[in-house]
């Protein structure tokens, strides 16, 4: 099959009409339905329609096959419903929010970032009268919006003197609104709980069990499919921006000592656009690297990160998404949760400008210490040594005595502080003890310093035997946004070409085998018994081969059902135009060729499985030669 | 592959202890987890571990494949989220509730009818002084628990001072608990919003779009797989009564006119336990009947109802649920909605005893209806007539200027009353006109009789050319409860052998290949170099041919690793004991042959994809003649 044309221009206004184009399609053709449209609506919810439903069920049997089965990753399916503990625990109840202004008369909110944004850019957008001084200033603006603390944001409000966008009202203050959908567990209204913000959540608080599962071993990865729930402020961006949508997560466990990946070779060769942070920050742009190169050179922290970057590479452009039009972007240090060791997102272009698709991230042991410390079950892994091990090792003892004399009540915070220490302030203080007698340390549980002196703690290094060492692994965590992915598929997936009529345009989706959502389609030629009898055989052939297909029986021309096809991307065509061969059109090229009836259903099979190219299969059949009535595609349907 | 044995007894006490066997193997295998296990759990919610997780993915391709492609079903995925005025219309934000009784010092809740369940079987099972009537009026009770009102349950309660099982309290009256998990949309807190109780009414909010993508024309079906939230009060039976699960819904669309299915003679000749009402009534049990006499007989309400009862039990059979512990049971009148025209569940018999597993109901117009009541949007469907037709059509014309004479402020309702009357209702005011000028009309909305006197309505039969038939379809919905089902699968898949050593007992699920979550597993026969390279590359080939598998190089001993897979359900083991040629082992014989390295993916797809059986296999490849070392499986894993 031909791969699809890129659509003609992305300058501005073009993009604004090429994304109409898209849309209408996907609206009309049922890909995806706004949510409870009868009832009007609601923002930021959205339905697959069945042709947009058997796109995403391909894509996630596609990750399935490419991710969980080749990777051999231990799939688990959690709830969506989540106690509060957890994700008090993960940090979610307490930052996951954005921040929300209101109109001061009508209680209308909106994203305050969202606001300071969209003024800056209209006034360098619109605004000719704009100094280079104020340019800058907005430029600068727009750059690090998202660092501004909530005051930094309320007073550039307050300062550009910027209203309600809808009834020019004041506004209020920025303050923190929680985006997770907040609810009750079991019927007495006490047991708060949230529905999940992501799935990662559910992998980590099983890490024991997952850990046993794979036989007490390093590395293993597990992965989850499900639906994750923001609550956003104001959804904008059609199906980019959404309050319920499907994630898929990989939450891959290595020892920290060693992220090495073993099938890095597989994978090290491979070529894409890269756009690390140096780049970025000297206003370069993404340039070709090799992802074994950025590797060695350690622009991608570690061979396991990188491997997933290839793998994702790989996952993304066989769905169908063009590689030029996909980036692979390094965090820049601000953007980064401060415990995370790298990360990069892969990001694709469409007609709303770069797109985050997929995180991958290298998030250390962050999530499983979270937990690990809330729930007080160790969530680690030990390494056992072939021989016993001579270690060095830090042990700090309080005389729990002395301690008691000292600080009285105070005495359990003092310990803890102690035995807290990390090694180079214990042998610091150890050196300050042994020189002076005393020294001052700070108590942060208590606010303030206490003297510590020498009879109160002995530091010692011991060596000590070991048979294994324990550890909290790090984890790599590549997290996908299937509905994100799937509406950047149906993009670079769209292209119009000429119909019959004088300034007539037709769409097509050029899905890949893989995806389209229907393989092929069965048109008898004209409504006679003998054709429908053969249409038949072949649709029967077809299920249980288990391919999808759709019969269309109408008599509308055989040109008007190839422009419906087209539309909803279905590969092949199979025109019943005789009772022993009939025609089957590749939607691409639109080239013909005569299959006998009874290898019909392998034929279809062979190349929506990807095992041939419509390529091979065209030499080994007869071309058709088009008539008259082959060619009339039209849109009026 | 042979079917699995029925476990050995049934009978109360030794139905325990198969499902202690089974759930410790379910549960030390990590088929299931108790959701968030080391924040303590949440009742009523758990995780599908690896196993688990990829029995249910197996369930739902298969559910896929014999619903959505081989019926051409139209599938749709929809949100979890739901605006309060979508269930409003459905009638759950009023109706979806359990009876709730509480705890009146610590405020712990229970549903009020298992009190009294449990109370009642207590003292039947327990109470050797029970009279005979007192025994008749319990067994009474059991039989009408559902039925009971509010107060009719709490006057029970006190009646026999039923308290609260844990502390001895007493008990608050019962009181409706809405069993919908409640939240709010969007950062207002305004709007009301609550986690779908069952994906059916995505599907009805979507009918008009859906008829139109289906070409105007019925009948046709609508599906969907996904998330539903019942907030249970007190949920039990493990995996039974849990609060979020998955379901698999389907709408199907027909003219209520014409309810037969082009396809009933492929399943009309199947025969299977039916349960009808009539037997319930009368005390007698589930028979042995043909589908297609009991849609005959008019035991079956319809061939489209019969068509997806003979459908549900070939899906079902074919997952590996025993067929003579699955049977269709009828609906008793207090049991079915008002609108219903019939319902049949599959109940699967299980260790907790019969359970509902797929509801197949013939609900008539009445979703289609409350929906388009509520938003305004018509659903229905229309019949173009080959030619126009002549009906007769019942005309009410009430007269604004008299009414609104006699009512003044009432004018409204008395107006929408006559306009609501049917057929009868306006014969007979129209003959009561005539005769005596004047007439009493109960007007709902009032509250009170009204007089209707002659000049007020007009009331007519007249005759009308019609051009088409506009009607509300009948939905027939046959809804699964996947996790159910797998319960279920599990208990009937399971079964015991003995070990080597005295009374040892192994595990065995006997999956059939459709759904065991792995289909092969691939040893080395001792740790060396020429076997691992051998495994590896067979396990390249089965990765290739999609098929799910685990490569076991630890130096465990081959009996033991057998022992291990059985117990996850695996059909076929590869045991790699040679570079040219492998063993490999059917896991309910035992029987082994020997096949060829290159073969080996092949072989294992044929068996697992169904296309050929064990028995097949076996004749075509010699026979492994079991050694020592091949014999000793053992439970020591």
């Amino acid at each position: 099959m031909a791969a699809a044309p890129a659509p003609a221009s992305t300058a501005a206004g073009s993009r604004e009409a090429f994304r109409v184009a898209v849309t209408n399609t996907l609206e009309r053709r049922l890909f995806y339905i706004p949510s409870f449209k009868i009832y009007g609506g609601v923002a930021g919810l959205y339905d697959y329609g069945p042709p947009g439903c058997a796109v995403k069920a391909n894509v996630l049997a596609f990750w399935r096959q490419h991710f969980v089965l080749e990777e051999g990753m231990l799939e688990v399916d959690c709830p969506c419903v989540t106690p509060e503990v957890v994700l008090k625990a993960s940090g979610h109840v307490d930052k996951f929010t954005d921040l929300m202004v209101k109109d001061e008369k009508t209680g209308s909110c909106y994203r305050a970032d969202h606001l300071l944004k969209d003024f800056c850019k209209d006034k360098l957008e619109k605004d000719n009268t704009l100094s280079p001084e104020k340019a800058a200033e907005f430029n600068h603006i727009l750059a690090i919006l998202d660092d501004l603390s909530a005051e930094q944001l309320g007073a550039k409000i307050k300062e550009y003197g910027i209203v309600a966008p809808d009834t020019k009202n004041p506004l209020s203050d920025p303050y923190p609104f929680n985006l997770m959908f907040q609810t009750s567990i079991g019927p007495s209204g006490l047991s708060a709980g949230y529905m999940r913000p992501e799935t990662a959540q559910g992998i980590f608080v099983n890490f024991k069990d997952l850990y046993y599962y794979n036989g007490n071993k390093l590395p293993f990865a597990a992965a989850q499919i499900g639906q994750a729930f923001r609550n956003e402020i104001s959804p904008r961006q059609g199906l980019l921006r959404v309050r319920e949508f499907t994630l898929a997560e990989i939450e891959h466990f290595v020892d920290p000592e060693d992220k090495s990946h073993p099938k890095f070779g597989d994978v090290s060769d491979l070529e894409f656009l890269m756009f690390p942070r140096e780049q970025q920050l000297t206003g370069q742009s993404a340039t070709k690297l090799k992802i074994g190169q950025a590797v060695s050179e350690g622009t991608v922290n570690n061979e396991t990160l990188g491997y997933f970057i290839g793998r994702v590479y790989l996952f993304l452009t066989q769905l169908g998404i063009d590689k030029d039009r996909l980036r692979f972007r390094q965090h820049l240090p601000n953007e980064m949760a401060h415990y995370a060791a790298d990360c990069w997102d892969a990001e694709i272009e469409c007609s709303f400008g770069w797109i985050e698709c997929v995180g991958i991230a290298d998030r250390s042991a962050y999530d499983l210490r979270a937990h690990s410390d809330k729930s007080s079950v160790p969530l680690e892994a030990h390494e056992k040594f072939a021989e016993p091990r001579e270690v060095e090792k830090l042990v700090i003892t309080p005389s729990k005595k002395e301690l008691g004399l000292a600080f009285k009540g105070n005495q359990k915070m003092v310990l803890e502080a102690l035995e807290a220490m990390n090694e180079t302030e214990a042998l610091d203080m150890k050196a300050a003890l042994e020189s002076k007698g005393e020294v001052e340390f700070k108590v942060c549980t208590l606010g303030k310093d206490v003297t510590i002196k020498k009879n109160m703690v002995s530091i010692n290094i011991e060596k000590k035997r070991e048979h294994q060492r324990k550890f909290t692994p790090s984890v790599i965590e590549p997290s996908f946004g299937i509905g994100r992915i799937i509406y950047c598929l149906f993009e670079h997936c769209f292209y119009q070409r000429p119909g019959k009529a004088e300034d007539e345009q037709l769409n097509v989706f050029g899905f890949p085998p893989l995806v389209a959502p229907i393989k092929c389609t069965v048109f008898p030629l004209v409504k006679i018994d003998k054709f429908e009898v053969v249409a038949k055989k072949i649709s029967k052939a077809l299920t249980a081969a288990g391919i999808s297909h759709i019969i269309d029986m109408t008599g509308t021309t055989i040109g008007k059902r190839y422009a419906r096809t087209d539309e909803i991307g279905v590969p092949l065509a199979i025109t019943v135009d005789n009772t022993t061969s009939v025609t089957m059109r590749d939607r691409d090229s639109k080239d013909q060729i005569r299959v006998e009836v009874d290898e019909v259903a392998s034929v279809v099979k062979e190349v929506t499985d990807g095992q041939s190219t419509w390529a091979d299969i065209m030499w080994r059949y007869p071309a058709h030669t088009a008539s008259a009535v082959d060619d009339e595609e039209t849109a009026e349907i």
